[in-house]
């Protein structure tokens, strides 16, 4: 690792950690103006995030754009790292003392817009806490998709070099400008997350939680200011807001701009959203026709809770209005499966991603093919466009980690003792960035508090790892990246 | 498809009947002797199957070698099933009057080599149809070993591909013949049965009892004699016999007739064997750490039933000396791991095969030391030898359509009303042609009997999917496959 690089790389963090600085000023606001405890917490926090990401850009500066591949690695996941850490300092000095594991969970929940919680009576917790998790959704979100945007496919990280082509098309310009498409990213993102605030309050929510509730809700986040979740409000004005928001938040975020600019070209070109419509379609329909063919509800209802949590499964949103791990076998099968889907390449969502899938499939069908004339070339197709090679090997080879990642990932979580079904959901769960899991423990009536810390930090990491795609992370293993 | 390929299709299933005929007389001869009524069944059986399948041969005879490609393809799918089918016959009309789900799902389990049964009682069964069951296990691990040496590789299905320059060692010539390699699997395979029995014999079974359980246990197929399994007998020597003759039969069976001829380099070169024992031991001591640690096991009774029953799941045998099923949520999660591995290529066992993981993980650290340098060529290599792209590009497919199939059965089993671990299980023992699941339901201390049709129809179905390793079967639902 060359010092220069790392001077950077701890420069940029120092930066970031600033920014945090700032964000947390938000929520002390708001507690003292509610003449609450807690802001002293965010206080302290803010100095003491200020002051280490102070004295770390000041030392570190100069040296500016030193940045290599290998650093854009170290940068990637010490920033996500860092961050968490001291995201985690208002959590873990709050009224709430939640221990230092508790306190990373949640805030590393809420940055990878997870949204599984530790803590129960949140209908009772100080403002500034409950706003404080929202903007952990929110800020996540962004972060998520800018990364998504301008560092990973720089990196060779993630699918989205694939669209890198597609995605140009906006400026009209042969080379896409990153910087350009984040802003714009970051516009849509922001202009989402009013609309959903102003429909959360049409729909019949007080001010407070309509803001909380659209930064979960548009990052896919999942955090809540009540334990009930969404159920709380009992509403199906609120359902439906949540829905629509919920699929706004896992479509690419990049697609709303091309609309807007090219309407029907993107409406046709788009290869995602329509397959995330679809899976999402059947598995509401199949949910509903279980629902009412095992555990006796009626057609509307069944529909009602169907259509709710399935969307807010496979969106990777966590937000819940029923405790689906009670609806019995098949249920539990469907929000596995859904698990692994998740929604769009570009979007705030997470798990494989939907054009993975396309890509897994299309690829698949022309090796079978390939059995009956080896010798006949065959391209994969994605849309209209051919797939080289090497994005299927890279599309493959994520499949294989992941799936990986979650066995042993699985297999070290059993061992702290929690049984084979909460532990597998859990852990598929947290990389897919969901919410909640299917098991006795952290199934959507409960939540992760009862785990043990080594679970906790298992499962932060598997939320980590889902964020970032694996191989951010496993590229930092390699003996290779250390040397020379 | 050409009519001239289903006539020669046709008559190679008339011929292949024709010989199971054969194969029932033993167990009618056994049962004549002692008189058992059930001879009767067999005899019936033999003059059905042999008269179908003497029709099938006469009618569709001539146009020999008539055979491409695809006409290879149909003639695997359907030799299994045309077999499987009359070969359940015995136990559908046999005094044990097992539905034609149940006697086929038996069947299936028998001639995959996969050991899951719904027979209770077995310990006073007649003689016949214990010795049958025990002959759909060997005939089916010898059946499936000459299928991967000469009739899958001509397909491009498999990974044998891969070994076939490495077998051509053996008789020296640069063009192997298949013929002859399968006539030494065949004769590796005999002796292999025969040392096995005897060594069963010593251990302090009695004769009939080694006969069965020797066939059983090369042909990892997990059939046993008795309900408790080999657990029936509590004898170390016992369990040791088939431990070793368990490994024996999870190793590439081509290997033993190299060692033979090459010795050393057998030795050194051979990369499957390493890994196989190394995951083994590795699984056996954490089975037996983990036992002694939350089940209150001393250690040397933890060390004799872990490694007795992770031998059994590792190598897809399916015998059982304890209820693995209820030793808590990390061996739960273990042996769900070990469903996975499986065996080598080669061999009678199953599932995704130790080459592919090394196959798979050597690939997946070259992609990830690809992002280091992007431009830079690295090779995949196995052991002494480069790994094309094609390989690769064939292996990830594989583990990417094995986890599908694995995840879409499941689900569909669990809508049959099974719990999710029950279904999961199931179905990645049946995959894997493993034997017993890990839930309430199809655990090593139950049986499949109380599966509902509908899910025995579905796991008869996984394990012929994992036995002919996927794509011969899905290579059929092509639409291109039944054009032209």
């Amino acid at each position: 690792m060359n010092p220069r690089t790392l001077r950077f790389v701890l420069y940029v963090d120092g930066l970031l950690l600033l920014i945090l600085a700032a964000a947390m000023t938000v929520p002390m606001i708001v507690d003292a103006a509610e003449s609450q405890r807690d802001w002293l917490t965010f206080a302290t926090s803010a100095g003491v995030t200020a002051y280490v990401g102070g004295s770390l850009a000041f030392a570190c500066r100069g040296d500016r754009g030193a940045i290599d591949r290998r650093g854009g690695y170290l940068l990637t996941a010490s920033a996500w790292v860092v961050v968490c850490a001291f995201a985690s300092l208002p959590l873990h000095f709050s009224s709430l003392h939640l221990s230092f594991a508790d306190a990373f969970f949640e805030t590393m929940s809420g940055l990878t817009t997870t949204g599984s919680t530790v803590i129960t009576g949140l209908d009772h917790l100080p403002p500034g806490l409950l706003l404080w998790r929202s903007l952990l959704n929110w800020i996540g979100g962004v972060g998520i998709v800018v990364m998504a945007i301008v560092m990973l496919p720089a990196l060779g990280v993630g699918g989205m070099q694939l669209f890198r082509t597609e995605s140009s098309d906006i400026s009209g310009k042969p080379v896409p400008r990153a910087v350009e498409m984040a802003g714009l990213t970051v516009l849509v993102y922001v202009g989402l997350s009013v609309a959903c605030a102003a429909a959360y309050g049409v729909a019949g929510m007080n001010f407070f939680d309509a803001v909380n509730h659209a930064m979960a809700t548009i990052a896919t986040g999942g955090f809540s200011t009540k334990d009930a979740s969404i159920g709380y409000y009992n509403s199906v004005p609120i359902e439906l807001v949540s829905i629509v928001f919920m699929i706004a938040g896992a479509c690419p975020l990049i697609w709303y701009a091309r609309l807007i600019i090219h309407r029907r070209q993107a409406l046709s070109e788009e290869r995602q959203v329509p397959a995330l419509l679809g899976v999402l379609l059947v598995a509401i329909a199949a949910a509903t026709v279980w629902n009412c063919a095992t555990n006796g509800m009626s057609l509307g209802h069944s529909l009602r809770v169907s259509a709710f949590n399935v969307t807010s499964v496979l969106t990777d949103t966590g937000f819940a209005t029923s405790d689906f791990a009670g609806w019995g076998s098949f249920a539990i099968g469907l929000f596995f499966l859904l698990y692994l889907i998740g929604g769009c390449a570009g979007s705030t969502s997470g798990a494989i991603k939907i054009f993975r899938w396309q890509i897994l499939f299309v690829s698949a069908r022309r090796q079978v093919r390939m059995m009956l004339s080896p010798h006949r070339v065959l391209a994969t197709r994605y849309g209209e466009r051919a797939v080289d090679d090497e994005t299927v090997q890279s599309v493959r080879n994520f499949f294989f980690l992941y799936l990986l990642t979650l066995l042993i990932l699985t297999l070290v979580v059993t061992a702290t003792g929690i049984d084979f079904l909460s532990s597998v959901s859990a852990v598929a769960q947290a990389m897919a960035n969901a919410g909640p899991g299917l098991g006795k423990m952290g199934g959507p009536a409960g939540n992760f508090e009862a785990f043990p810390d080594a679970a906790k930090w298992l499962l932060s990491l598997a939320m980590l790892l889902g964020r970032l795609e694996l191989s951010t992370i496993y590229v930092l293993l390699l003996s290779d990246y250390w040397r020379g």
